[in-house]
């Protein structure tokens, strides 16, 4: 199978063990995916980032595969138990194409907000394993344990860790795509780091855990591999503080959060007829979903949903819905950031919540602090050369030549600089007409 | 207003008469072509083709703008009553933004389908002249002819006759857009051309007409613009051969086809109870649809629609629908080109449906002759040099220093070759599990 | 070794048959390459086109690295005599990397210019067959007819003739990255094809001589191979009529032409004391070259001595090379094409010379005519399918599932509208300050 | 007069103001720059590097046109003697032109290792000032203070301060040129940052220095502004990082350093006759060069000078001239950084020079030490918001609405880590045949 491809240009899936991904593609559950945008509400705000959870995951799936053409290349110098086989290609191929397989639309949005829901890693794991699932069958064909293993996989656990790793950890195949793909689509150019060069710097190397075993990890080689892995982790900081957080991809997440609360507070008493998707109703209830009502969930048919909304007899509820129909998103006020700053948050939010009251509004549903936090780089610091202190899984590590291997953050002058920062971005949210009331009622507390 | 795009890098409305671009976004009509895609059913295809005719709407707005800059540049030495001037600038702006308004889902199928259903161009307009849209209200804030003047536009006419062409013709703002952005997103890149250079390259100039009248035109300037131009054409060409006319995506067009036929059969009988849109009922039975109804219709509606009449009672219907849902697409068989090959595709049609029949399918509704045509660059070539002996609005000029205005085709090597050649793709489709069946009786004829 | 190149990005040679490059890269005669530009006189055009034979060396012979890997993929079907071996495959890389050794400073001016010179063609071969250059030496110690095949290949000339082809031929590894290498440098932009998927789509296939042998060609797979060998086709055109024919760099051209012209006159005299160097006054004196005195031939070499000749005494000489150094370069006539025009050029160059010998200038040496000819796709069609009229190693075949061979231009419509068309560009050239008694004198022919 | 460039696709001078261009590009001393590379010895290690000053010089040219443009916008709201008037732009498009004029060849290598040789930025102005060179003259003619004025913008001065720092300053012109052109022409990529939304975010703004006086400066605007501006120092700190410290390209300046400190040695010596460019000798006689012969020198004749003396008599020249033409580099070995690391540098030194001296090498020609220093994103911290403690016209500043102007440094998260820190890589540099005594001699020390 080939596929040209806006991000990876022409993408090939040729080998034998590739022959999964063609299997995947026809079931429901990965066509499914078709219909749940990669970057939920972010579209509003990037026009052009209208990608679906879909071509993410076949790109996911090629930059797999192409990490896999890698350790095969490095592998020889590697005990035999831990070299690629097979069998583990084939999983590791579809773990990449399905490790989203559960995801429910509006991106995080809808498992945040439904505390009964089940997360999307378990709907992931629940629709892999499940034996009347189109997925499943297609995986079973493969294998007695090969949905086993895929789903054990897709929650970053396998015979060979640093597999398990590269579907789900600090450098994996799923960040290795959407950076490209969301940078690509949004336009924003920023989480453009060199892939082809990443993936030939990668190896396989040794650590020594703290029991004194040997593991085998993915590593980064020598001093070539940096610039392409402080791009790596460059990109993410950027599109975090970019597009992610973006404030008014924010307003619009906390938007549509308070139209799910009220909905919630409407689903929670059985004898209310208002319409939604039967899995919602369920995951307000804190009833089980069936499979099938899942996978009726995604973004046009929660869109629908709340486009009918605003014609519900529910003032609170339409006015919401209406909102959200119309973009006319809430207003952000930036607050400072730094230690001791959470008081002066507080009394901020306390200050817009009462002119929302006096204005005849629900303040737990109409004035929010929304705080996002990102570490760019993560790592543990507090190992010794080649002797990692905590899990030598954690982090990444740099093969240089002559000498033991290293954290990256030990050898990157960047990245040592950034290690364990964390930056937060804190805002106050509130509808556009309270804004003059508001700015009024605490500018006074910035200045 | 300052946006990203990932065909145009950054789009910038900030000139007073794009003021309008700003209102125009925010009305309901032009938020739903968010839930259209471009390509239709080509994303079956190529997975990254997901675009929806919202981020094309802006992009060709973007394009327009530009446009208008190049024509400030270079209309000094036209007639003053030719020159542009604000309302027309915002006007062109507002028209390029608006042009595909109407557009149905599914790409021209939807109404390709429906006879009784009004073409989209229609569609667009009435939707700019009815008094109770968000977008008509959002035009007449501007003036009392704008409104009026816009929905002109979009059908190719305006007191500045290459204003018209520039929304609806040759080289027309569109296509300079969905060129490029369907070449991207779809990951081929063959519709890339050079549009910077090709707008640099724009002029205004005059040719007479047969009446002796002179008429301001845009045109190429001199040979330094051949290149991008010849460009955009082949650009064209490869578009339609690579992805529009691509044999799977006209297979699983042919489909969508017939399901949409086997519904209207139900629907024309007013008993009937099949759930469809709205406006899909109406344009079936031949009556007026409301704009909210044709509003409702998108991408979603239809597709959920063609997922619940996999569960249908009718045997035939939900046969259809459960292929289209699963991605099983007819085949398709290349027939040979040229003049006098009609008779033979007939037999070839008819061997195929007898078989079809033989096997329990309705061949009307499984066995089709899809023969797409295409011209790449048309022209009318009996012309002097400078004189047009047709409207001169027809085809592109380009002006050469010291020599009269001349057709495109006859100064570019590459177009004279080309112009007028007519591109046809004959195909016959049929179910995959005939192609044995089918291949065994057709291929005799093929030798 | 890895290498960066703006082109292709990413470069490694790091197979067995590879370790050639490396070697050769340490000759003297390689590193020459440095110090000749790629496109001679076409930076006085497009500043950016500053990349030099050598960069392109490397390109040709990743392209060559690439195209063989796509040979051991696609030759399982052909018989054994015909595959790939080691040796073919090392000697391949290193004519892709050498085939423009012996190439004189100035592009192809220099071996235009002077009669006697030995073309670059027969200077490479001689460079690399001699047993006392650094190349002959680097390549013979991998075996003792290492350094033959290469020269054999170099022409064109193989055991596998399929891969003489792909040193020299329609489509060879050479115009491959040359294509995108002076499109990408001079920033026109229009030679860029899709090389990805041009190798992806090449396949072996075999064709029947007309004596009834049958011969393995390098072939087109079907029809998705057809855009991207129709793009390569049509960006050659591109880069002939605004680049390597661009009226400027021609212009250029003829003014260089005439220094050496005069020049020569000039050395043919033994008593002649002008500064030159050692090659060029043996080719004008007829007698052979040594190898080191062609290799200290480079573009600064020449132009050194073209700016020591502003100096000299010689009023013809000093005035034409003062032309040059100060970038004063001839201005262009465009003259009418089409059957018949000849006598018009000639009457033309005539009243433009009658003009410079009243203004005192040698009409030899300042009006020139300038005709260059291309044919943007050559191809003999006189072919029945599968059997080739005349040597079935011209042009390009297709092939297509189920059917026998077919030649390019058949299949292809784009092509088969350009196959064996001829454009030709003439114009008359002449010293700019003689533009208006030019034009005057020539115009009247024009009308 | 418009141009094609690789880096900046269509580049356009077409105002009133840059009219100086086309005059200047006319002139001996900037088409010199065509023969001088950009990355000097740099393209030894990346051969894609081979574009010229020249190139750089009309990119430069360009970013100031295009910052002009956007001064133009923004300059409404600063006292009227603070803005632009066609003389200033007319001046900044010169200086942009001819910042580095007076570059010696093989980059900053010349002018560090001749102590006597002017520095280029002293060249430049002196190549402007004096009145018999092309380009004072092309100067000259438009207006009598314009060669005055561009010579002090080239150092950085103006009657506008932001113009001057827009020359030669943290964020100037020059940068945002090179570091495109050096990453793509190198092919690392690295240096790619988004130029477009960098101009765009650029605005004038007011601050207060120590005195208590209003400054205006050139400003990033507001928090959208920071990712463009972070792109650039990560841009900068990476080309740092990877190529222009890169260990070959370093290994390559220490051996041409030592090849003119013996050359140098030798022309001190008046009776020896050492064949040598004229600028050279002065140089390395304390004498004054004249402005002739410093513009024969360019990277040719320094190579052809150095090729000639691999023939010398003088063993120790020969020799290393020999290493350089044959690219046998010194070998590099990296030393541990950090506080307190020089003796053991110092110590590492010795012990190499022991061996070498040992070996019949001159210590002092063939063993280096090699510490490069970069500060990626240097400013002085020490200032109250919106008052500089220092010159404000150090370091960068960020306007926020409703706020006072900050330090770039105070609001950008990545600047803050960045700030002030310093980079070094030091090594051991020496003769490749001396690689495993010198590794045994120093790797106890470094273990």
């Amino acid at each position: 199978m080939i596929l040209r491809d806006p991000i990876h240009g022409l993408i090939a899936f040729e080998d034998e063990e590739e022959r999964v991904i063609q299997s995947l593609l026809a079931t429901s559950e990965v066509q499914r995916l078709r219909r749940v945008r990669q970057l939920g509400l972010a579209s509003l705000v990037f026009p052009g980032a209208e990608h679906s959870r879909f071509s993410h995951a076949i790109g996911t799936a090629w930059v797999m595969s192409r990490l896999l053409d890698r350790i095969g290349h490095v592998q020889e110098g590697v005990a035999a138990d831990q070299r690629l086989d097979p069998a583990s290609r084939r999983e590791a191929i579809a773990a990449a194409l399905l490790h989203d397989l559960g995801h429910g639309p509006f991106s995080h949005l809808y498992e945040e907000v439904l505390p009964g829901a089940p997360r999307h890693e378990q709907w992931t794991a629940d629709l892999i394993l499940h034996p009347d699932t189109d997925v499943h069958r297609a995986l079973a064909q493969f294998g007695q344990d090969t949905a086993h293993n895929v789903a054990e996989l897709v929650r970053g656990r396998h015979r060979l860790p640093y597999l398990g790793l590269s579907v789900s950890g600090t450098l994996d195949v799923d960040r290795c795509d959407y950076l490209l793909r969301d940078s690509h689509m949004t336009g924003v150019r920023y989480g453009i780091y060199d892939l082809d060069w990443l993936l030939r710097a990668l190896t396989l190397g040794e650590v020594t855990d703290p029991e004194g075993a040997r593991r085998t990890v993915l590593a980064i080689e020598g001093r070539k591999g940096l610039p392409p892995i402080e791009g790596f982790f460059l990109a993410r900081n950027f599109m975090f503080q970019q597009v992610y957080h973006h404030k008014a991809v924010r307003a619009a997440e906390v938007l549509v959060r308070s139209i799910f609360a009220r909905a919630s507070e409407r689903l929670r008493d059985p004898s209310d007829a208002l319409v939604a998707p039967r899995a919602l109703i369920s995951a307000v209830r804190g009833e089980p979903a069936t499979e099938a009502a899942y996978l009726d969930l995604d973004d046009a048919s929660l869109t629908s949903c709340i486009a009918a909304w605003q014609r519900d007899s529910d003032p609170v509820l339409a006015d919401l819905a209406k909102r959200f129909m119309r973009r006319n998103l809430p207003k952000t006020l930036p607050l400072p950031e730094g230690p001791g700053c959470e008081p002066l948050w507080a009394e901020c939010q306390a200050r817009a919540s009462e002119i929302a009251t006096a204005e005849g509004f629900r303040a737990d549903l109409h004035v929010w602090l929304d705080a996002p936090v990102d570490i760019p780089y993560a790592e543990d610091r507090d190992v010794a050369p080649g002797v990692a202190a905590v899990d030598p899984l954690d982090g990444l590590w740099v093969s240089l030549r002559h000498r033991p291997m290293a954290r990256l953050g030990d050898v990157s002058f960047l990245l040592r600089e950034l290690r364990n920062k964390r930056t937060v971005r804190p805002r106050l949210v509130f509808p556009a007409e309270l804004r003059e009331k508001v700015l009024r009622a605490v500018e006074p507390l910035l200045a």
